[in-house]
Formats: structure tokens, C-alpha cells, sequence
């Protein structure tokens, strides 16, 4: 619905925001049902997953297209540059994101097939419900211009490392203990891998939202906790 | 080096274009460095490979700035808008290609720890290959502006996914095989996965490259190979 107080051009940087929250929701359910299709093995969820999808990517070009349009026609000056320029650069990590949740559901036709331990999903579970609240809560920061709220996306992300640190190491126990599970525990593995990259994506966000709206960067002192390239878990005597 | 004879919006282009080919060349060592780390268990050349990574990162903060600035001083027409624009996105595939060769040579702080097993580097070498020249030659594309070679890297993205396919069956089947081996073997099939990853990033910047030179996307109609989500390896007698 357009409004006839405001100017046409006002009026296309609205909708390029609102095409961006358009695509966040839908990332955001997309996450949502992944992991409700992981956790209940519920293959039409995960088939509703990944059908979704390209309509995620063709959000991405809408915001491209429309992105063009507003430099080609308007010639913004640069502090409205900086805001559609950061629309397009948050488009592209919400891209990722529901690839990440694309991926995830395409895993469940796998672990459906074996017989899963629910047990096993719970620290995913964990991971999910974490990476879930921050894209709302930096999504929020994006449409309030609220940099408090983007930080806060920033800081929570180590939470996140090192709940995948403790997940990567819980995984890899079990295969050992068991190895009738390493098919179905490295497809987890992927899962959780696939929930600390889309952490890593909100805090993405969080950092363009503090640019648009400061114009300043936030740097790279941000505490990184994923150390899982560097862990090593070797077989208990009873497990070889 | 500047040549008196062209314009300074002319050259502000080319500055552009020379900072992401020494973006992409630099990704290139990167990534042929870590493969060699990983092959040969070189800590050195791994920790050069991780402390050379914030200069990418560099890298792709230049060529925003760039593209803001002409954006902001040039108004560009279409055509040119559209060659920044697709260098700005180019930047951020590259700056990704970037961090998954570090994250390849980070893993290589564990792999040296355990007793590495050469025979299951090999698979992950012949990616390696495949994911270098693709890099090489979307990069050629780019500079010469040559559509039909951007498509043979789209094409030949699928050779790629089915060496990942086969290696990641092999790796399950050493898990299941040797227990002992699953923290090592878990390592790989990440790393296996990372140049997977590289691999479609050459795809993405193949359809840039198409875009940027005749302003038409190439569609969605590209051969899929990755099918490890589906995978499931069922372990042997032996093994369990």
C-alpha cells in the first residue's frame, strides 16, 4: 500500500526495506521448520523446506534489481547510498541462511532412513533455538535502525561457538562409542555446522546494521568460539 | 601506475577492476597453499595461509569503498553500474573462497596431531585441482570479459560435486572401517566440503561475470552433483 504523503523516491526505499524483512520472515520460518522437521523427523515439513526456497533467492534479485534501479535513477547521496548498498549486502547473508536451512532439511531424508536417537538431536535443538532468536532479534535491529540490538546479535554469537564446540565433541564420542552411528551422527554434524555458519551470518548482519546506521564499522574484536577445526577426540579403549 | 591518456573516472573503473584480480590471485594462493599444507601436514605453510587471511578481508572492504565512491561521485550509467555492482558482489564470493582455505588450514592444527593417513588426502587433492583451475579460469573470464569461458567453469561445477560425492562415501567407509580414524576422517570430510563450497562460489561468479558482459542472468538450469545429504553409508560386518 503506497502512501500519497510521501515522495516516489522515499517510496522506493521503503519497499526495498520492506522486500528485506519479507526475506528475513521467510529465512526465519524456513529455519524454524528445518529443525522442527529434524527434530520429528517429519518429512513433508522438510519437503515444504526446500521447495520454499527459490522463492528466498528470487527475493534476493527483487533487492538487487530494485537496488540498481534507486542508484541508476536517483543518484542517492551517500547517506541513503549507504543504507540500500547495506540492504543488498544483508540480502546476500539472508541468502545463505536459507541455503543453510535448505541443506539441513535435504539431510532428513537421509536420517529418516536410519534409525535415529533423538538424544542426539537435543544439543542441535539448543543451537537452533539460539541462531532462531538472533536473526529475529538482528532482523528487529535492522528495521528499528537500533544499534544497542545489533551489538547484543554481535556479542551472542561466541554463546553459539561454543554450544557447536560442545556439539561437535558430543557427536564424535557417540560415533566412537558407536560406529553403526557415524553416518547419522556426521549428517548431524553437518546440521550443527550448518547452525554456527548461520550465527555467524546474523552477526554479518549485525555489523552492516551498525554501518548503515553509524557509518562506522564495527571491528574485528569480536570473541570467536568455534574452535572445533582444532578438536581432537581419541577412541576410549572400549569403542575399537 | 596511471596512464595520463584516460579519464579519472575511467581509471577510478580499472583501480577497480586490478584491486579484485589481486583479490582473486591472492585467494588462489591461499588456497593452493592450504592444499599443499594439508597434503604435505606443513604447520608453517598452514599458519601463513591463516595469518595472510585479514588481507582478503581487506581486500573486500576496499572494493566497497571503491564502488560506494563512484556510485556516490559518478552517477554511472546502467552499463558501468552494472560492472561495479557485479565487482562488489564477485568481492564478497572471493572474500568467502578466502575463509574457507584458512578454515582448511586451521584444521590442520589436529591433523598433524594424529597419525594422518596420506591415502585419504588423495580424493580431497583431486577436488583441490579441479576447485583451483575453476577459480583460475572464472578469474580469466572476468578480466577478459569472456562469456563462453564463464560458462565452462558453470558447467564444469557438477565434476566437482561427484568427486565430493565419492569422496565422502570413502571417508564414511574408513570411519566404519577403523573407528580410529573418525576424529581424522571427520576433519577431511569438512575440508572435502569447504572445497565443494569453493567450487560453487566459481559458479556464482561465473553467473556474475555472464551478467556483468551481456546484462542477462544465466538461469537456474545448471546440473546439480552434490547428493552427500542424502548419502547414508550402512557400516560393514567388520566394523561394528
Amino acid at each position: 500500500m503506497n502512501n500519497p504523503t510521501i515522495t516516489p523516491y522515499r517510496q522506493e526505499q521503503l519497499t526495498l526495506e520492506q522486500t528485506m524483512l519479507k526475506m528475513g520472515g521467510l529465512c526465519e520460518a524456513q529455519l524454524t521448520d528445518a529443525i522442527t522437521a529434524l527434530e520429528t523427523f517429519d518429512r513433508d515439513v522438510a519437503a515444504r523446506v526446500i521447495a520454499n526456497d527459490p522463492a528466498i533467492d528470487r527475493l534476493e534479485h527483487d533487492i538487487e534489481h530494485q537496488v540498481t534501479d534507486i542508484i541508476a535513477k536517483r543518484a542517492p547521496v551517500p547517506l541513503v547510498l549507504r543504507g540500500i548498498m547495506g540492504a543488498m549486502r544483508i540480502a546476500g547473508d539472508l541468502e545463505r541462511i536459507g541455503d543453510l536451512a535448505k541443506n539441513i532439511a535435504k539431510r532428513l531424508t537421509t536420517l529418516d532412513a536410519v534409525a535415529g536417537q533423538p538424544k542426539l538431536v537435543k544439543g542441535i535443538s539448543r543451537m537452533a533455538d539460539i541462531a532462531i532468536a538472533q536473526l529475529k532479534t538482528v532482523l528487529d535491529a535492522y528495521s528499528q535502525g537500533n544499534v544497542e540490538l545489533a551489538k547484543s546479535v554481535w556479542r551472542r554469537d561466541e554463546e553459539l561457538d561454543n554450544l557447536y564446540n560442545s556439539v561437535f565433541r558430543e557427536l564424535l564420542t557417540y560415533m566412537m562409542e558407536d560406529p553403526r552411528t557415524i553416518s547419522y551422527c556426521t549428517h548431524l554434524l553437518f546440521c550443527a555446522k550448518n547452525i554456527e555458519r548461520i550465527g555467524d551470518h546474523c552477526t554479518n548482519i549485525a555489523e552492516i546494521v551498525t554501518y548503515i546506521v553509524t557509518g562506522v564499522e564495527l571491528g574485528d574484536g569480536r570473541p570467536k568460539g568455534d574452535h572445533t577445526s582444532e578438536t581432537s577426540i581419541e577412541p576410549t579403549h572400549d569403542s575399537v
